[in-house]
């Protein structure tokens, strides 16, 4: 899967035409073109803009002023690229927007972005000729929270055919994120599909929880009104998602056949989501044998909830019990130097981690990356 | 639920800025705002922009020329709308975009939508304070078909706890669409949680597979390359899905707690998945008490598979066995002579159907108000 090709439909009308009741395309010209050397192209009709720019990971977060052909084509061909999965998107004089030609969208926060994957070995996030997990949408209601609360779970192959108990990974998003960003963005289901089948992985569920306490939900499926991603509501990293995060393992226990114990179950999570996979390990110590913190945040103003008192004394307890704990950053990211220090205070300690460091900032290439490794390391 | 407000977060950053690490939002300016009249006021960021049109179902169709005010946000109220969810797109420049400020966005075929729900009783399409049903991406291993098919499956709120057998409703996408497109553009999650919290409705799984057999699934989720939606593949309507849709019907039987005779089995669908339904309720006519033809195609040019073959005899043998048959189309349609036909067709034998004329057309407006209605007709 090598060359991915998308296809742009071209509706022949006119601006602003009237709606058509079918929405069957009529004539093609292809966008996001993978050619022989890896270069990436793409294509857009936009004959009355004055400037359409390409934008995004194809190419290096530098934008791009596409070159204009006599039909009225915006066209762009990238330097060859990497394996990875590219977003990406045009601005069409001034506006930001999608590549109408490509279907492949995804959102982040409030943004969408259109996506091209260049799958490898390395950056298995196509899907492949292997078999698939179940993704649910489950609602779970929280009992201390008071809400009900929506949650993605990944259910490995053959989940459903056996009655073999599974050891869970409890993966959890960054600020802005909820229930979709990691089987989206972080294309999980198709990583543990493919380090599964490879045999790098075990067969695991992982657990996807929303961690902004006071949303239900994603943009669309929340009861308590639309939310708006990206804008902080109360309930964040205010102790109130890890202090009623036990609630969580107790409705996955209850509703899954997994293996209930600390040695088969792990913790991990971006930025927020490292934050909270610190403080949950740490609070929590007895229960999680694996730890991932991904570009995490450790501190912040206002700590003032229980679950963050007493830290040198849990993490204490935790690490007696020498848990796999993996810390994961990028050289470019705005948590670097959080993150030396951090190591700092956990080697003065003589506590046993892996580092790994990569190229890169804040951004969801590396997570991709850190789960592709994460979970060759766990059960 | 009445008034649902998004919000439109402006990235205070010049054109084709440099991709940011962070997505926090820095401002915010509303837009998709729904007044107090139950207009709807679109606003958008667009300084650089000539003109800037709205187009969908909050202007009818008919594009709308957004008013430009000083500080260069084109904003556009609608008039007083129903009801409903509303689909729309801007156009900057000639070039179709989304909203910049909506992050709720659909995908119907190749195009995205921004959208709107304005809820009520009769088009409960919003996420209420209710028990919600689990959705499920799943796998089936087509054995005829020689292909892993993606298939989405709505199992009812409560059916995690119980040991409780439900009916099933077979629900089947048009002609470009794919298995997401019922649980997305239908909103069947939230009409069914809704009917059924509502006592309309009763507890009911409902399977809605890939139609369109050259496909394993929708895009981004397909390993046989990325599906390009709406360029009409082989194995489309040529029989090969109502021929091997009982691998379909056993696996959901092998997997789920269903009752597994007609008396407790639906099939409904709309456009093409209108003409898979009426084809599948004829060829397995003893398998189905209930049938829902949503603005079906009954007709096509080279019928050549054995299917599709024996019409008159299958047909009869169907409606001796008295099931519950329901045909649904809008006036505006362009299927509505061929539906004419097929009425009197199946007057003249004295088959018992009922038929639900609504205003409209060929759109997914009318198809979740039949949804709406159909599911409290079954079961």
């Amino acid at each position: 899967m090598k060359k991915i090709f998308f296809s742009f439909v071209m509706m022949l009308c006119a601006v602003c035409a009237v709606a058509q009741q079918s929405l069957q395309p009529t004539q093609e010209l292809r966008t996001a073109v993978v050619n022989d050397d890896h270069s990436v192209t793409i294509n857009v009709l936009a004959p009355k803009a004055n400037e359409v720019c390409l934008n995004g990971e194809l190419t290096d977060g530098k934008p791009q002023r596409m070159d204009r052909t006599a039909d009225g084509v915006w066209t762009w061909t990238t330097k060859p690229l990497g394996s990875d999965l590219f977003l990406y998107w045009l601005e069409v004089d001034g506006v930001r927007t999608l590549d109408p030609g490509n279907s492949h969208v995804i959102r982040d926060v409030s943004y969408l972005f259109s996506y091209v994957i260049l799958d490898s070995e390395e950056h298995p996030y196509g899907v492949h000729a292997v078999d698939h997990g179940t993704v649910e949408s489950v609602w779970y209601e929280g009992s201390k929270s008071g809400m009900k609360r929506r949650m993605t779970v990944y259910l490995p192959a053959g989940y459903e055919k056996g009655k073999t108990k599974y050891p869970v990974l409890y993966l959890l998003h960054g600020s802005g994120g909820d229930e979709q960003a990691w089987i989206e963005l972080g294309r999980t289901a198709q990583i543990l599909d493919n380090q599964i089948a490879a045999g790098k992985a075990k067969p695991m569920i992982v657990v996807m929880p929303n961690g902004n306490m006071s949303d239900e939900a994603a943009p669309g499926y929340a009861a308590n009104g639309l939310v708006r991603p990206g804008i902080p509501g109360a309930h964040r990293m205010d102790g109130y998602f890890e202090e009623t995060f036990p609630e969580i393992i107790e409705w996955v226990d209850a509703h899954y056949r997994t293996q209930k114990d600390a040695k088969h179950r792990a913790v991990a999570g971006l930025s927020m989501g490292g934050y909270h996979s610190y403080w949950i390990s740490a609070n929590y110590g007895k229960q999680f044998d694996y730890v991932g913190l991904f570009s995490a945040v450790y501190y912040r103003n206002e700590m003032t909830a229980a679950v963050y008192q007493n830290e040198a004394e849990k993490v204490a307890l935790l690490m007696a019990r020498k848990p796999v704990y993996r810390i994961y950053i990028g050289k470019d990211d705005f948590l670097y130097q959080a993150n030396v220090e951090k190591r700092a205070a956990l080697k003065e300690k003589g506590y046993d981690y892996v580092y790994v460091e990569s190229e890169g900032g804040h951004q969801w290439k590396n997570w991709r990356a850190y789960l592709t490794d994460f979970v060759t390391h766990i059960f």
